[in-house]
């Protein structure tokens, strides 16, 4: 066992739908690897925040659930994990209110995700706007050491150590200030066509398909008629299995693209069946799951709730 | 007594320091006589919009408190209203970020305050930007029909009636569309110098002073050199005594300014020592005021409470 260091680690996951494997190689994996390395870990379903994009409940409801069942089948250990979902503690929007009023509008109106999203003249709406005041509040509530993120997101960590620090400033110190871990950018991963897997590009390898649909996704992965070495295959191929391994079956198979594609479909196989296993089971207990969310929720609601009779004594507004 | 309007009426006051007579006539008398006019009140001390300038904890504890005990003094009835603070009720925030997810930024970029300050290069927070949004929030979270807001508040009524309506739009009827009711302006009430009293002008007569204070005051309000008739003098008693029976009096001593002053320093005393009587005795029994506010609070916090348990349904994000 890793030693863990005496941090508290915190982490929110949008619910957006299936995840594929090139969120698990490139962020999800990664992700839960770090429960062992942290004393505390924070594992938050940013339900709040997909408001922004999520419009149809039902869809909402069964990502917010598959979420969950995905990242317990992939290794989260609610004996490690605090895990929860963000709307059940309220503590997170009343804060990012309180924020809101301590922050001036250059703050965000300088994030880059903003400025990016209206160069593009797309619509923004003010939850877009004030995102980074809710995941600064996301963030501090808990006190949260180490907050764990891709290189796009470095920004927000920023944000969320200003905030700390204006509050900290006019009322006493109060909160933490948090800092970021960037995660790993591996190779970026390539789709079935060969561009980089993205659900927009509708070229994923959903991370929980069927043996059939890994079967026929495989075989529609581009190779280049020519029969040149097919690095895409190749590419996708070294996630499920050793490169020295693999380098002599594409030389024993050079140009024989069917079988490249049914030994991948194979090895696919061979290293999703154990989780895709361990997530049937789990989809069986759905009250398992909720009941972790549950526990999650209250452990993480004492611990905001504390934090706010604190805040709001320093904001002068309990009387007695 | 009136008959009552079966209709829900709601108004939230910013504690912003020590109200004066202007206060008095132009807002708080009508609004508490409203009281009587509707089944169900709900009035909020406005702290977690005061916070956007209320930088100063003790000062804005001491604001609430007094704001609370103003309004009793003046006759806000308890028994009639429920009465209560907005930073006890965390679902108000909590709505207003979802709200925040549904509302274009060019909604509040229209408001016509924001703009004001933009253009007058004032520096803004987030939550001064957010501001009628939170609003909507505190008014829609109860179902409220009627909003009394002074003319300028208007669009910010507007607001929230577009905000329940985007939302009904989206996840069916839920909010109730609420009315302004715009106070009747009554005649500007001028200060001491004779402009507009104003707490910028350190101008005001303060609706608790003491009988000194009062007769200090009155020997201050300014009136012609010349010996013509004193408009100032004569526009603020008319306050607190009847046209008909001041006009005689000025009549008789005309040019006669100390006596007349004096005379405006007795029925101001005659009409404020009850009420002033009354804060004291309500000063002396402060743990009653927390009471009362608590009793609110546990009244409005059920009724919102219930209200988002529909709303969280109606998002998606309660799973079960």
């Amino acid at each position: 066992m890793t030693k863990k260091m005496n941090k508290r680690m915190l982490s929110g996951i949008k619910p957006t739908g299936r995840p594929h494997i090139g969120n698990y190689f490139g962020a999800m994996r990664q992700f839960v690897e770090l429960q062992d390395s942290f004393e505390s870990v924070f594992v938050f379903i940013a339900d709040y925040h997909a408001l922004n994009t999520a419009k149809n409940p039902e869809e909402l409801t069964n990502n917010i659930l598959n979420l969950a069942i995905d990242y317990l089948a992939i290794g989260l250990d609610p004996q490690k994990v605090i895990f929860y979902q963000q709307s059940k503690i309220s503590e997170h929007t009343e804060l990012a209110w309180i924020f809101n009023t301590l922050t001036p509008m250059p703050v965000l109106e300088r994030a880059h995700v903003y400025k990016d999203a209206k160069a593009k003249g797309k619509e923004i709406s003010v939850g877009d706007f004030d995102y980074p005041i809710l995941m600064s509040s996301d963030i501090l509530i808990y006190d949260a050491d180490v907050v764990p993120v891709g290189r796009d997101q470095k920004q927000h960590i920023e944000i969320a150590r200003d905030t700390a620090q204006r509050f900290n400033n006019l009322y006493g110190d109060t909160f933490n200030l948090p800092e970021e871990y960037i995660l790993e950018s591996t190779q970026t991963i390539p789709g079935i066509d060969g561009k980089k897997m993205s659900k927009s590009y509708k070229n994923t390898i959903p991370l929980f398909s069927t043996e059939e649909e890994i079967e026929n996704l495989s075989k529609r992965v581009v190779t280049n008629s020519d029969g040149s070495f097919p690095e895409n295959l190749f590419t996708i191929h070294k996630l499920f299995k050793n490169e020295d391994e693999l380098k002599p079956i594409y030389e024993k198979y050079a140009g024989q693209f069917k079988i490249l594609k049914e030994i991948l479909a194979e090895d696919i196989n061979t290293f999703l069946t154990p989780l895709r296993n361990r997530r049937l089971e789990i989809e069986k207990n759905k009250s398992e799951v909720l009941d972790i969310l549950e526990k999650g929720a209250e452990v993480a609601k004492n611990i905001a709730s504390n934090k706010m009779v604190d805040v709001r004594k320093k904001l002068g507004v309990i009387i007695n």
